[in-house]
């Protein structure tokens, strides 16, 4: 018997059982996988500490995650560190498509919302549907900002970058000109959700604008 | 009353607080976590997707992150999503000293672990000491792949650069004349720990070798 023949005996196998063994449902969560890696070359206008280049969306993302086992101690109550570094492990692959929106871009972030919707439908919808469903509600929970995790997520997501502005020297800050309002006003989330930190960023904006790092009104 | 007279008589306040309000221990917390920044300079042997450029370790932390939550389903059983999640997230962070050793560099291999001790004594030790217990715990656990999110972890950052390698047209296996039983090897704990993906492996190696990325014997 052809092998074509023996193959047409496992019609009533299950659909996934194909190429090798390899299961449809593997097939597509590696594939995600691997359309993920172009997260690696979205560019933030956040430079690394040492300035030598502009950070990208993937290794913010691990930081936000190293950041957040660090500073688990100051979430808000009822935060759950295995949800918040979920969140943040997803919070920014919508920009596989959309790309980074910055943060102090008000034009840009008017069309933000739907540029981003439409990224998420094809990105997680590369996955299983139930897998896809997952991951796409943490993404939505990271912006929605109502949970406590979603909300200590967001507030290193705001700490990060501060970080990093105020270490190589201005960073995004000084390139584009922002003011001192415009920074408190973005740190806020820190402020509301891990209050105990933001005498630091106080005293961080402080010092910037004392080196003419933020524009002091 | 001068400043300082009045800093003199909160002597006996918490050694915690100083600088504004902002305690020692948060300090070393955000020191750790700027010095983590380097991370994103170490290079690794596999290239992005798109071959462009090296992967660095940052990324692919968070790659294993993604990768994580994307394929808990096939993890050992008694995995911990939440533990997995901490162990990729600090596993290569003594890599910031100790540099990427490649994986099939058995010269270097050598020299590993003494280098990646001292590297972990200095870089821990930036933080709070229970806090640097906890994430040294996590990376020494990592190393020695003795329990399922160990397992889990370790599976994945052997599969990853194969995704990496395959797509790039053959990264690492094609740059250093990388052999069949040297890649089966080095994927073993795939084999192990997530044996539902083995026959994607072994599908790989085998349409890598005919491809001439990794050297058939």
């Amino acid at each position: 018997m052809p092998w074509l023949g023996a193959s047409q005996e496992t019609d009533d196998s299950p659909a996934s059982d194909y190429d090798g063994g390899v299961s449809d449902r593997l097939h597509r969560q590696l594939a995600f996988i691997l359309e993920a890696d172009k997260l690696k070359a979205i560019e933030r206008r956040t430079p690394l500490v040492d300035n030598s280049r502009q950070e990208n969306s993937a290794e913010h993302s691990w930081h936000l995650a190293l950041a957040a086992v660090t500073l688990i101690e100051y979430a808000p109550k009822g935060t759950d560190l295995l949800h918040a570094l979920q969140l943040v492990t997803v919070h920014d692959l919508v920009e596989v498509d959309a790309g980074d929106t910055f943060a102090y871009d008000a034009a840009q972030h008017e069309s933000k919302e739907a540029r981003e919707l439409a990224a998420a439908e094809r990105i997680f919808g590369l996955l299983p549907p139930d897998v896809g469903a997952r991951l796409r509600g943490w993404w939505s929970e990271f912006e929605a900002m109502q949970t406590p995790s979603a909300r200590f997520a967001n507030a290193l997501d705001r700490l990060q970058p501060l970080l990093l502005n105020m270490h190589s020297g201005g960073g995004s800050w000084r390139s584009h000109r922002i003011a001192r309002s415009q920074v408190v006003h973005r740190m806020s989330p820190i402020q509301l959700w891990m209050p105990a930190v933001w005498p630091f960023v106080l005293d961080t904006i402080d010092r910037a604008c004392a080196a003419g790092l933020i524009v002091e009104e």
